[in-house]
C-alpha cells in the first residue's frame, strides 16, 4: 500500500488567489462605488459567467477569439466565459428592455476572464465594474456619469484627480470641415499617440499616412493643443472648426454647465481635445480620470457615449453613456501610493481568552461590545498570552482586550493598544465607550 | 447584400440573469451576512473561477466529475469551474496557511459552476456564502458559528428562526456503546429519513440493512427523539450512551454555555439529537437552520465540524467548523412569504425633468439632496411629467420632486408620495429634511 499522494496545491498561471488583506480592500472600493452608484439611481444586474459563444463573439475580432476560454459543455452547447460586461450588458438589454423600461441605469461588477498573455502583466481573471445609462441621449445622463466618477475618487480619498472630457463629435465635425473625415481612423490614431511620440512626430504622420496636408495637420494639432478654462477652450474650438463642430461643442458645454451646478471643482473636470478613446465604440462624449499621484498608471476611470448599444441583437436603437472603473490598477496603485491600510484583521479588536476555563465569560464580553456596534474577534484556544498578542500584532488588529483573575474580580478589563503599546484599565461597564474612544483616536 | 443578422439573445439553460429588483435583494442579504461575519473577525478571500482538474476533482467522486465545467484552456491544461467553495478551501489553506497563520477565519462569497440536471430546479450557476474557522479544535469556534448564524438570521428580520445543534460524537458514541460502529453509514442513512418516513419505516430499516436488534433500534430511536429543555436532552442522552457519548455531550454542552452566556434566546437554538448531516465529512457539531414562517423548505444555513480539512493538498492537520448561507433558496423563501420587498429603484426619489432648459438647475438640487445623504435619480429627457410620473412608479421610486416655473419663482419644490399620491409644497431649503421625513414615515 503506498501512502496516499498529496496533491500539490496551486493556482492557474494568469490566476489569483486574494488573501484577508487585499481582499477586504477590495470590498471597500467595491462598496465605496456601489454607494456612489446606487445615490445617482443605478441598479446592480448580474449576468451569468458562461454564455453561448455565438452571443460573445459577436461580429467576432480574432483577438477577441483567441482570448476567449470557450469549449463544448456537457450538452454539446458551444459556450464560453465572459471576458467583458459590456456584450453581456448589450445582449441583457436587448432581451429585457421591454421589461426594463428606459432609461435604464445598472451598475454590474463582477469577474470577466480573458486568456491573455500573462507576460504583459495582466491576469487573466480579472474584476470590472461597469454604469451605464442606456436608452437616453441626454446630457444630463453624460454629466451624470461624470458627477458619478467625481463622487467615487471624492469617497476614496485618493488625492487630487482630474477628469478629462471630450466629445468624439468636435473633432468629426473638425475632419469633415477640412474634408478629411474619410481617413478619420488615420488621425484619430496619430492623435492618441500625442503623449507618446510628441508633437512633432504626429505632424509627420498626419502628413504622410493619415493624407492631410500641413496646413490641415496644423490646425488639428492646434485644435487639439488649445488651453485654458474650458468655457475658452470651447470658444477656441468653435472658431478653428468654424462652425462644424458646433454640435460637439453644445454637448460638452451642457456637461459642464451641469458640472458648474453640482458644484465640481474646476480643477478636477476639464476639457481635453486630445482624447479619442478608441476608434469606433464611441460616437460623443469621451471621458478619462487621472489621478496627480501617479498619473503614470494612465486613465483609472474611463468611458463615453454611443449611439446603439446592442445592434448586434435587436434592431431597437439603445444610445447609452457609461464608464468602467479599473478596480485592480487602482487597487495596485492605491497600494503603492500607501493610501491603502488594509490589515488581514476584519475585526479591530481581538478578545484573548486569557483563562480557557470561562470561555463562554469571554464571550460573553465580547457580545457586549458586539450590541454596541464593536467588532470583536475572540480568540478560541487558551494559548499563552503572548502567543494571542503576537496573533493580535500580526493579522493588525487595533486592540486587545486582557481579562485574568484580578479583573474578574474587579469587575475591570484591559485594553491593550496594539499601536502604542500602551494598557488601559477600564470598568467593564465602560469597555465598550473606552475602546471606541481608543480606536477613533488612533489611526486606521 | 443581405440585411445585417440579429443574433437571438438568450441565456444557457440552467443561467439566470439578475434583473435589478432581484440583485438589489442579493445584494442586502449579502451585505447584511458580511456585516455580521465581520463582527466576529471573519475576513474575506477569494479563489480563482478555474482551477487545475486535478484540485477541484481530488478524490473524485463519479458524481462531481460528471457535474464539472471541465475543459483544455488554450494551453492545453486541464482546467474546470469551481463547483463549491469548500474544496478551494481546502487548496487556499494548504498553500497560504504558513503565511496566514492559525487559527484562520475567512469568509467567501461566490458563484459556483455545476452541471446538473435543471430538471430538479436546480441552477447550474448559483452563489455559495461560507464561512469557517480553520486550525482550532476550540468549542469557542463551534460556539461562534452558531452565534454568525443567529446573528445573521436576527439581522435579516425573517420572523422567528430555531438553529438545530448536534454533535456527531454523540451517536457515534451510542453506536460504540451497542456495538454497530462499523454499520454507523447506514444507521445514519437511516436516522436522517426520520422527518421524511416516519418512526415505523426507520425501525424497519434499522433492523434490516443496518443489522440493528430490536433492542438497538429501540435505543437509537429513543436517543434521537429525546426532548426538554437542552440540559435535559443532554442529561438523558448521557445516560442512555452510559458514558460512551460523553465527549460528544460535554462538546455540546459548552456551546450551549456559549450561547446562553451571548443571550441568544432559547427558543433559537436547540439540542437536536437526529440531524446527521451527510456520513463523512463532519465529525464533531453539526447545524441546521429553519424557518418558523417556511420550515418545509429545508435547512437555510447549515453546517459543522470537520477534523482536517485538506488532507488532499497537506500533511498539516487543519480542524475547522463552519457553515454556508443558502443564499438562492433564502431569498426565494423570503419573496414567497413577502419578507422582501426590493424595487428596481436603487434610488427612493426622482427628481422629475420638468423643463428640460433648466437641465442644470435640477442637477444642483439633486446634487444639495445627496450632500444631505440621500440618493436621487435624475429623469434625464423632458418628457411629459405624466410619463415621468409613469417611470417613477413603475420602478417603485418613493417620492418625485416636481419643479415647475411657479415652483423655481418661489424657490420651492412640490414633492410627490407615490405611495399615498399626495403632493407637498416645500421650500427648497427645506427640500432635504422634508424628503427624509416622507420617507422615514412611509412603508418602505
Amino acid at each position: 500500500m503506498s501512502e496516499p499522494r498529496i496533491i500539490q496545491p496551486r493556482t492557474l498561471k494568469g490566476f489569483r488567489d486574494f488573501m484577508p488583506d487585499a481582499m477586504q480592500a477590495r470590498e471597500w472600493l467595491i462598496d465605496t462605488a456601489r454607494s456612489v452608484f446606487r445615490s445617482y439611481g443605478y441598479a446592480p444586474i448580474d449576468t451569468p459567467a458562461l454564455e453561448y459563444s455565438e452571443i460573445l463573439l459577436g461580429k467576432g475580432g480574432t483577438d477577441t477569439d483567441r482570448q476567449l476560454y470557450r469549449f463544448d459543455d456537457n450538452g454539446g452547447r458551444d459556450v464560453a466565459m465572459r471576458f467583458d460586461l459590456t456584450v453581456p450588458l448589450a445582449r441583457f438589454a436587448a432581451q429585457h428592455i421591454g421589461q426594463l423600461g428606459i432609461p435604464f441605469k445598472r451598475y454590474h461588477v463582477g469577474p470577466v476572464w480573458r486568456a491573455e498573455n500573462t507576460q504583459r502583466g495582466r491576469y487573466r481573471e480579472f474584476m470590472q465594474c461597469d454604469f451605464d445609462t442606456i436608452g437616453t441621449d441626454s446630457m444630463v445622463a453624460d454629466t451624470e456619469t461624470v458627477l458619478v466618477i467625481h463622487d467615487t475618487f471624492a469617497a476614496l480619498n485618493v488625492g487630487e484627480f482630474s477628469i478629462h472630457i471630450n466629445n468624439r463629435k468636435i473633432l468629426a465635425g473638425l475632419l469633415a470641415e477640412l474634408e478629411l473625415a474619410d481617413r478619420s481612423v488615420d488621425v484619430l490614431r496619430a492623435i492618441d499617440k500625442l503623449p507618446k511620440i510628441g508633437r512633432d512626430a504626429v505632424a509627420t504622420e498626419l502628413r504622410g499616412e493619415a493624407g492631410a496636408t500641413p496646413t490641415q495637420a496644423e490646425t488639428l494639432l492646434a485644435a487639439v493643443a488649445v488651453t485654458g478654462t474650458d468655457q475658452r477652450i470651447l470658444e477656441q474650438i468653435g472658431r478653428i472648426a468654424r462652425g462644424a463642430a458646433d454640435e460637439g461643442v453644445a454637448a460638452l458645454t451642457a456637461v459642464f454647465d451641469g458640472l458648474a451646478a453640482a458644484d465640481v471643482p474646476a480643477n478636477r473636470a476639464k476639457v481635453d481635445i486630445s482624447i479619442a478613446r478608441g476608434l469606433d465604440y464611441y460616437t460623443g462624449s469621451v471621458f478619462e480620470t487621472f489621478l496627480a499621484e501617479i498619473p503614470d498608471i494612465g486613465s483609472v476611470c474611463s468611458g463615453g457615449r454611443y449611439d446603439d448599444l446592442a445592434s448586434l441583437y435587436t434592431k431597437q436603437l439603445l444610445p447609452g453613456v457609461g464608464a468602467s472603473l479599473g478596480i485592480d490598477r487602482l487597487l495596485a496603485a492605491l497600494e503603492d501610493i500607501g493610501r491603502i491600510h488594509t490589515t488581514a484583521a476584519s475585526a479591530p479588536i481581538l478578545m484573548t481568552l486569557f483563562d480557557a476555563d470561562r470561555a463562554s465569560d469571554y464571550i460573553a464580553v465580547a457580545a457586549m461590545l458586539r450590541r454596541d456596534g464593536l467588532a470583536v474577534e475572540v480568540y478560541p484556544d487558551g494559548k499563552k498570552l503572548g502567543a494571542q498578542l503576537k496573533y493580535a500584532d500580526r493579522k493588525g488588529h487595533r486592540l486587545a482586550v486582557i481579562i485574568g483573575d484580578n479583573e474578574w474580580e474587579a469587575g475591570s478589563a484591559q485594553v491593550k493598544d496594539m499601536t502604542t503599546g500602551d494598557s488601559h484599565t477600564v470598568d467593564l461597564a465602560d469597555l465598550a465607550s473606552q475602546c471606541r474612544q481608543l480606536l477613533d483616536g488612533s489611526h486606521p
